[in-house]
């Protein structure tokens, strides 16, 4: 027999919190916070619509998509709402530039952006309204994450994918006025279409759990409402979402303080685009560069002495693709310490492949060291000439206790979108999302996010 | 640390062989078995379509689908090619009648024919090719399902989709004609979507399931196609599918014998619209009334000894829907006793609150016999007039050891779709699958089961 942890009316609970909350019940603060979640994540979105995995999805799946409801950010095409959410959901997540729930490693606002986004052009919902719909989807897929993190990412799930699709169907439950029990519905719906598995990091395969989760939880919600039954209570029920996919499950981060905290307050933004383990050693890397005068021909070797989970995410020694680049610890120190620079053209499929980086690359090595943490980095760089070069990174840049402020998000979001929008049109989609309070129609947003 | 289960090698086997498989090598009774399935497979397609889960997905997902590329079974609707693959293989099992690979309890024919049906009706797929794909698909999931089972499916996960995902995949990548990275690709778009708990069994996400399997693996192979990237070694990796998904890997049971042994020779069909395990009280209850001749008020009780997994899946004692009574040993009893038939007319929402099939379903108890097989089950009746009335179910009609026929599949098709396609329509349908290979285009066979 298997054993299972189970507890009375969780589901119901979330489901009634969503429907039931009201938006003058949300802290200022917070409302800000999912305006810059919504600014850093539409500039990911637009920023990678360039990117050849936009392409060959719409290549594939084009023929077969539906009326043009809704925009395919960043381009000039618009097709039905569910394969919006599906493309710009992965395309938010194709430069791993989004934003972070660091206690999970949650990318909270694809998910649940990427559904409503498209929904909001098909159907009238309000600014307020969609920046609410927001927060509560952000708020239910970050605690469902907490019930079962890490155990749940340490098997090998993403949980991006495996509770984004409870974030998604979250958010639409609500902008359907859906009833608690069709809340529940579109949970088990949602919940039994989760998946995503770690294995196909560095490959298209990690944005696509995004918008299958964005897609997924959006197609929940419509088909509770249409009247689609699914179990009442498919979070805690003993063959249910948390006790199959998790060998942890802590039902009351799920249910305690609804209402009174809220996960956004947590939520973090990267200024490089990969993974967010990858981080410090980026931070020090250019730190180091900046402060010494160095080229990278002189450098003899490179130590890293990382946390466990660095190795396990980013140990891929000899990347060939942007994507794999994306979870290497190695190019990313190699690139960072000959570029002096960290940025999307760091990641390209021919800087990975520069054989000046590549040479380089072959000289980092990483070690795990017990006591350091995921956002800190001991580095050492023994340079030709004998001198030895080290740097402790504390806190990241990026990272909880060092975190982005918004006129640096802003600036990554013109850095990101100006190339496909110019750059009044970058202004403009700014302003948009920060004036989302006022707008009438949150449609007014993904148009202020195509050329 | 997560301790894993590996093997070098497998995904690509599998996705060699699924290329390179001859149709000449495949024995003539497998092709035979093959069109078996397909005949019984649209009978349960066409013959649910008059559910209202079809009305009511159609309802939510239909504003949203795209060009009529592909029939809706049963109905006079066409859709997209992946709309059309949810839906029919969501109708395929709406009335848990659909065959069952008995080793895993996987439904074989639904994932693989809902996606290859549709997929045929778009681009042409010759007869041979069309029943080639079917055997190849069917043996993937199959192979799956035997290298995971039963640990998989305890846990609860819904095993039909899961590995459905891959049956699939693997048929559509066959008529794409994927070269073997592009299948390993598939399989790990596939796979990264696998998905279904258990927990929604007695609701319409338990057929969803299927519909979601046939629908996901299809848009994997053409995602794949279109020069989407994924792992290239998904069932086998650390973090890949069966070591994410399964605390058992039998990596064997996927790759030895291919080509040699086949697993639709162990496929099952079943004579009753429900749950497998519910077959023997059925086969038992229908003896023992037909031998004896009693009135169900004339009961006193109804005592029935089962294995564990009945109790497990079949334990509602009070159901209120015809779904949820697919999933009760007790309606089935009761119905059985009271109208001497299980057909569909038994397992509807009118029946199932029929006040004489809930007067006498209140008498009927269960209880776990160690010994018993899930194709057995031992019923003793007790009438008020004092006489004791008992029988033995060595191996239920519709199992391995007592199986359906032909002509048997034939009537109950007959009996599924005449009412929609009428008695002609019928003979039509059964007649184009009997002639699969000789068939120019696949297409016939979908248009053929269409009003």
């Amino acid at each position: 027999m298997v054993e299972t942890n189970s507890a009375e009316g969780v589901t119901r609970t979330l489901a009634s919190y969503v429907l039931e909350a009201k938006f003058e019940a949300i802290p200022a603060d917070i409302k800000a916070k999912a305006i810059t979640a919504m600014v850093n994540w539409i500039g990911c979105a637009v920023g990678g619509s360039g990117h050849e995995t936009l392409d060959v999805a719409w290549a594939a799946l084009g023929p077969f998509a539906g009326a043009p409801q809704a925009s395919i950010l960043g381009r000039d095409i618009k097709t039905d709402i569910l394969t919006a959410a599906f493309l710009n959901g992965t395309t938010s997540h194709v430069d791993d530039f989004d934003d972070t729930h660091l206690k999970t490693a949650i990318h909270p606002s694809g998910p649940v952006l990427g559904a409503i986004l498209a929904l909001a052009e098909h159907r009238l919902v309000t600014g307020p309204d969609f920046l609410h719909a927001m927060i509560l989807g952000i708020e239910t897929e970050c605690r469902i994450g907490n019930a079962i993190h890490p155990e749940h990412y340490d098997v090998g799930w993403h949980i991006t994918g495996t509770a984004g699709v409870f974030g998604s169907a979250a958010a639409v439950g609500r902008l359907l006025g859906l009833s608690v029990q069709e809340m529940c519905f579109a949970f088990g719906i949602a919940a039994t279409q989760a998946s995503g598995l770690r294995d196909v990091f560095g490959t298209m395969c990690k944005p696509f759990h995004v918008g299958h989760a964005a897609k997924n939880g959006l197609s929940a919600a419509l088909l509770a409402k249409s009247g689609f039954t699914s179990s009442e209570g498919i979070i805690e029920a003993p063959r249910g979402f948390a006790n199959v996919l998790s060998t942890k499950q802590d039902f009351a981060k799920i249910t305690e303080g609804l209402g009174d905290s809220f996960e956004l307050a947590t939520n973090s933004y990267k200024p490089f685009p990969c993974g967010v383990v990858i981080h410090p050693v980026l931070d020090g890397c250019l730190q180091l560069k900046n402060v010494h005068d160095f080229k990278s021909e002189e450098i003899k070797s490179v130590e890293l002495k990382v946390h466990r989970l660095v190795l396990e995410l980013t140990g891929n020694k000899e990347p060939t693709t942007d994507l794999e680049a994306r979870f290497s610890i190695f190019h990313s120190a190699a690139v960072a310490l000959e570029r002096g620079r960290a940025g999307i053209a760091e990641y390209t499929n021919e800087t990975v492949n520069d054989p000046d980086v590549v040479a380089l690359r072959s000289r980092v090595r990483a070690s795990i060291e017990p006591g350091i943490e995921q956002d800190q980095i001991d580095i050492t760089i023994t340079l030709e000439d004998g001198r030895v070069l080290n740097t402790f990174i504390e806190h990241a840049i990026g990272s909880k206790d060092n975190p982005m402020s918004d006129s640096d998000i802003d600036t990554k979001t013109k850095v990101q979108c100006a190339p496909i929008l110019g750059d009044a049109g970058v202004e403009h989609m700014i302003a948009t999302c920060r004036d989302t309070l006022n707008l009438a129609s949150a449609a007014a947003i993904a148009e202020s996010a195509t050329p």
